[in-house]
Order: structure tokens, then C-alpha cells, then sequence
């Protein structure tokens, strides 16, 4: 094998499937980056057997050929290199020579032979979005998918198309969000779950721009995200997911229109006394006109108002302020509502179309030791 | 103690005097900050007993007092304030509340009582540099001294003054570091070790602006680094430093003329081989108009050609890349010169006004098996 390509070109496409390149494993290929120049095409392929990326190289190929090198070195000799049109050539015995400039590496490859490919997945039923609505959607919802895996499905967001509608939602058993976005066209109803992880990766790869799109398939067992000239397919996870709509209400006893700046400042400030893993609630008092907002803890305590609109009754709940903030923060809003019932039921911070919903627990706490 | 400053002015104060705030201790008054307002000036001291450090806050005295606050809480708090005027208020049980717009921390406070101020020292023989310049010198040699405390002398850098010229010097066993600048006052001949840990933390507090001057003054066991509204004073290392003029000569049989960001990256490529704790020297072959480099490990090798200007003998010689890597980062010339005698001597990277001296020795490496 023998191609040519510019150094910047080489370095974006190796940096793209660097993100299904498994840190640990116990079968050694996985951890090589596939060259495949059999025909005119020259592509990048990586594959932890969860999530497979392929991504095309701009370059020239003067002898074709397949080598799978070690990801982790291959991606470290690219990166510095002089920025300049790079060489790779094998030997019979596949050892590798990279050269650009006056720079010359040489490292031993291996045959293409025991290397998974990309799982074939039949383009039918394609959900067209823009990279830009794909990487938002991921990054307003990921945040509360659970951390440990006692439940997989937790671990995993929930991809529901219905109506022509888009709805991701993601749980960890203390709140749930959901976000919702039209289609431009067509699609036939379908739910699926895609790994948290995929959707993290995933979203380092995209674009973020409005005028690039993403074609979505699905099979019965992946996903295949076609954008630019990369492919992502990862494995869904298996199992019904959970019955989200249930546990959705819009009554409500007490609506706060608040500032969300002021509201993310302030619980910020009180996260302070929060130590890790110590569980202090931050304690809300609503009241009209103005809500109180209060932690104490061993260190010390702060306490703060804030200016609102309030409609209903008079509360006073408890949270955990770290899920309030993680809501918050990916909340482009300037003033969110909050709808409250009562101090043990969720409260509910969403838009007036439903566009997004983050549903909250409260935490109990003892109002009489204050 | 009552005390009102602008937020940003507080901030800035409290950053520069937790440099002195140790991380461990068994003193608690150790880990506060002292506010100091007992006359109308606002006063921060932190005192790690090896380093202290006094900064003046713009502010206003309400009433007067002195108060030592947990270090990491009080920066914290401060750092999340909203942008403006804080109020800082004691109870008579020492009970801080800080007050910021509608915020308000309760956080328990000391008394001043056991808290070390900084020693008196005495203002004789002004050294006058500039902020730039000393920031210059220690980022410069700093990265020479030695990690562990085996030999205390090596983990200080020398100031040596001499004929009005200050030298700053640091040395490893492996290399030696070392700089030269021109005095602008009439200086006393004097020579102390400073502590690296010192030269690094003043380092971050300097603003390194060619007009900001800083003033040194010496005694035999302190040296007090007085800069804007700061005072830095430190405890100096005792004893005979090294007598690095025997090791230094100006004979050789190789000077090579190289430019810089050539090598510097060529050397920066080859350390890709070089994982953390082997000790892989790369080997540098030095013939007329060439200079190869190339290193060999069991991940792979490189080997690159760069063009250079020679004068005398052709040598072969091993370097650990790492040492050379710092001391070529550190150089602002586009062009350095390298003279070496023989592959066992060290080299030294030094310019013709000998401002700066980088000394380094070679490593073995067998010939032969190459």
C-alpha cells in the first residue's frame, strides 16, 4: 500500500475515528486505526464492537492496499507532523514507513484480516436534522442519563419518532428530560434506545452548523448516523424503555416565572457548602413576589432572594441544586417557568409548547430543624 | 470589623496572597487568610511559614478589626460573588457574614491572635528589575531545579550578584541553567538561594509588564520581593551553592548553528517513542550542512535530517530529549549555536553575549547496536 495525503486532512479523519477506538480491550486490533485504500477511495475505520466510525481521507492512492495500524500511536505521529503531505508505505512484512518533509517513522502494521468492518445497515426510512439541532439535542439531554450501569437502559437516551416529531429523553430515576423537534419530512413512528456513549461521541464529531445535515437509519439492532464523509454505526439498547408520559403532569398548584440567570447564579453560589457526595438540599421558599433561596451546612450557610412572578399558592421545597443547575444551564431561555404541586411531588421547568420539560424530585428535608 | 470592597478588587487580593496557602498543614491558623483592617488600611496576609504573603485591598474601613477567615471557603465565596461591593461584618463571637446584593454567607472566623505576619526586613541595597524581566529569568531556569529533596540546595535557584549584573542559576546534576542581566542601580555583591517553590509562585502573581518594577531586598536568612500593593517574603535555602564557574569552558571541537523551531520540533516528533520513565536518548549525528537525529524504541523509530551550519569536528552524541526540549523552548532566538567536544563532555547552547548558558550532558548510548 502507498498513499498520499495532506497532513491537515489526515489528522481530521484520524481525530474522527480516534472516537471508536476502545481505550481497553482484550483483542489487540481493536485498537488499530484500518487504512483501507483497496480501490481509488482511501478510508478511516475504527470499531469497539458497540460504536464503528469509517470516515473518507482526501488523497491519492499510488499502490492499494489495507493496514491497520495502532491507533494510539498512528493519531500521536500524525498530530505532529510537519503541516505537509504525508506518505504511508508498506513493506512486504507491513511494516509501516510515515513520511513528510524530512521526518521519517517507522512502525510495524498489521493485515486488515481480523478487522470488523462497519455493520451493514439498510438505508430505509431516513430522519434528516441538521448537525447543528442533532449536537443542541444531545447536549439538553445527556446530562441526566445514570451514571452506573444496574440499569442499562438508564444508561441509554430514548429516541421516540412520532407524528413527525423528533422526542429525546433521558432519565436516571431523580428527573427526567425531554426535548422535541419537528421533522421536514416524512418518517414512520418508531422508538429506540441509543447508548449514552455513542451520543457523546457523536456529538464531538458534528459540525454544530445549521447547513449541515445528518441522515439517520435505523435497524432493528443500530443506528447509523451518514454525515459529511463519516459514517457512525453503534448498537441500540435492548429492552422497553420507560413508560415517560405517566409520569408527566400538567396540573400544578404554584408557577414561578423567574430570571434564569439570577436563579443559576444564586444556586450556584450556594453550591459552595455542598461538598461531594454530601447531599445538602438547597431550600426554595416561595412566597409572592419573591423567592427565598437558603442552604446551611457545617462550613456555614447562605441565603438569597431573588425577584419573580408567582401564580398560586405559597411552597416551600427542597432539591438537590446540582440537577436544578444541570436543567438550567441548557436552558437558552432567558426566563423560565417552574411549576410546583407540592413538597414532595416533581416540579417541572418548561416552556409554554413543551419544546423542552425537565422534571425534578424533590429532597425531603426537615423544615422544622432549621 | 466591619469592611466594604469592590468584589473585582477582593478577588484579585485574595488570589494573590492564597499562593501562600499551604495545602497541608497541622496549624489550622495556618490555612486562613488574615483581613487586617485595624487602622484604615484594608491588609491580606497568608503565611505558610517558608513564604508569606501581605497585599493592601482598595477599600473602606467601617469599623475597625482583624479577622482570619478559612482560606478555600472565603476565596471561593469571593470568586462567585456577583460584581460589586462586598460587605464583610463580624458578630462578637467572630461569626463572618459576607454580604454581596441580595447574597448572604454566614461562615464561622478567628481571631487574629496566633497568626505570623510577615518578618521584619530590613529595606538596606535595593535590587530594582522589572516584573517582566524576573518572570522572564525564573520561567527561564526554573525548569532545571530538582524535583526531589535529596540534595535541599538543588531544589533553590542561586541569585548572584556580581559587578552589577544579576545571574540566576539552576542545576539538576543533569544540566545546568543559566541567565544574565544588566542591573540598572549600583548593587552590593551578594549571593542566596531562593526557594524554586517561591520563584514559582511569585512567577504567577508578577505582572509581567516591562514598566511594573519589583524591588529585592536581601537579609541573611529572607528575601522580600516588594511589587505594587504586594510584599512577597521568603525563607532562603542555606548553604554553599554549587561552584558552577568550574564547570562551565568555552573550548570545543563542534559548534553547530541551527535554527531553533527546526529542531525543537524534530526533537518534539522523536519523543513520541519516548514513553514516561524510559529513557530512549535520541541520537544526534552531526556531519557538514546535516545534522540526523533518530531514535529507536519498541514502538517504532524516526529519524529526520535538518540542515545546519557546522564549524570543526564531526561527533555523534546522545541527549535525553526531554532536557533539550526545555532549554530550547525557553530561548527566544530564531537561531541558537551548540558547542560540543566530545560525546561524552557536555554540550552547552549558549549566545555570543552569554546571557544565557544552557549546559547538558550527554547520555550513553551504545554505538554498535544501533
Amino acid at each position: 500500500m502507498k498513499i498520499i495525503c495532506p497532513k491537515s486532512e489526515l489528522q481530521k479523519s484520524v481525530s474522527i475515528v480516534m472516537k471508536a477506538v476502545p481505550s481497553k480491550t482484550t483483542m489487540p486490533i481493536l485498537e488499530c486505526i484500518l487504512i483501507d485504500a483497496a480501490t481509488n477511495d482511501i478510508k478511516l475505520t475504527a470499531n469497539d464492537m458497540e460504536l464503528a466510525i469509517e470516515t473518507r481521507v482526501q488523497g491519492l492512492v499510488i499502490e492499494k492496499g489495507v493496514l491497520a495500524l495502532d491507533a494510539k500511536i498512528f493519531s500521536d505521529i500524525v498530530r505532529k507532523l510537519p503541516d505537509n503531505d504525508v506518505t504511508i508505505e508498506t513493506d512486504e512484512k507491513l511494516n509501516a514507513t510515515i513520511t513528510c518533509e524530512k521526518a521519517k517513522f517507522n512502525i510495524p502494521g498489521k493485515s486488515g484480516e481480523d478487522f470488523s468492518y462497519l455493520p451493514l445497515i439498510e438505508k430505509e426510512g431516513c430522519i434528516r436534522v441538521s448537525q447543528f439541532t442533532l449536537k443542541e439535542i444531545i447536549r439538553q439531554t445527556i446530562f441526566s442519563i445514570a451514571v452506573n450501569e444496574n440499569n442499562k437502559l438508564m444508561t441509554g437516551e430514548l429516541f421516540q419518532i412520532e407524528n413527525n416529531m423528533l422526542r429525546v429523553i433521558s432519565l436516571d430515576g431523580h428527573r427526567i428530560s425531554i426535548r422535541k423537534i419537528g421533522l421536514q419530512e416524512e418518517c414512520e413512528d418508531r422508538k429506540v434506545v441509543v447508548p449514552g456513549k455513542t451520543l457523546n461521541e457523536i456529538s464531538k464529531i458534528l459540525s454544530g452548523e445549521l447547513e449541515d445535515m445528518v441522515d439517520i437509519y435505523l435497524s432493528s439492532n443500530h443506528i447509523l448516523f451518514e454525515f459529511d464523509d463519516t459514517k457512525v454505526v453503534s448498537r441500540l439498547i435492548e429492552g422497553e424503555y420507560f413508560k415517560v408520559d405517566q409520569m408527566l403532569s400538567s396540573d400544578y398548584e404554584t408557577k414561578v416565572k423567574i430570571n434564569k440567570r439570577e436563579l443559576l447564579d444564586c444556586i450556584d453560589r450556594a453550591t459552595l457548602f455542598v461538598k461531594e457526595g454530601d447531599k445538602k438540599p438547597i431550600i426554595i421558599n416561595i412566597q409572592d413576589g419573591q423567592m427565598e433561596l437558603q442552604i446551611d451546612s457545617q462550613i456555614g450557610s447562605m441565603k438569597e432572594e431573588i425577584d419573580i412572578e408567582k401564580e398560586g399558592k405559597d411552597i416551600m421545597i427542597g432539591f438537590n441544586p446540582k440537577f436544578l443547575i444541570d436543567a438550567l444551564k441548557v436552558i437558552d431561555d432567558e426566563e423560565v417557568s417552574i411549576y410546583l404541586m407540592n413538597a414532595k411531588a416533581p416540579c417541572f421547568i418548561r416552556d409554554d409548547n413543551q419544546q423542552y420539560i425537565y422534571l425534578i424530585l424533590p429532597v425531603n428535608f426537615n423544615a422544622v430543624s432549621r
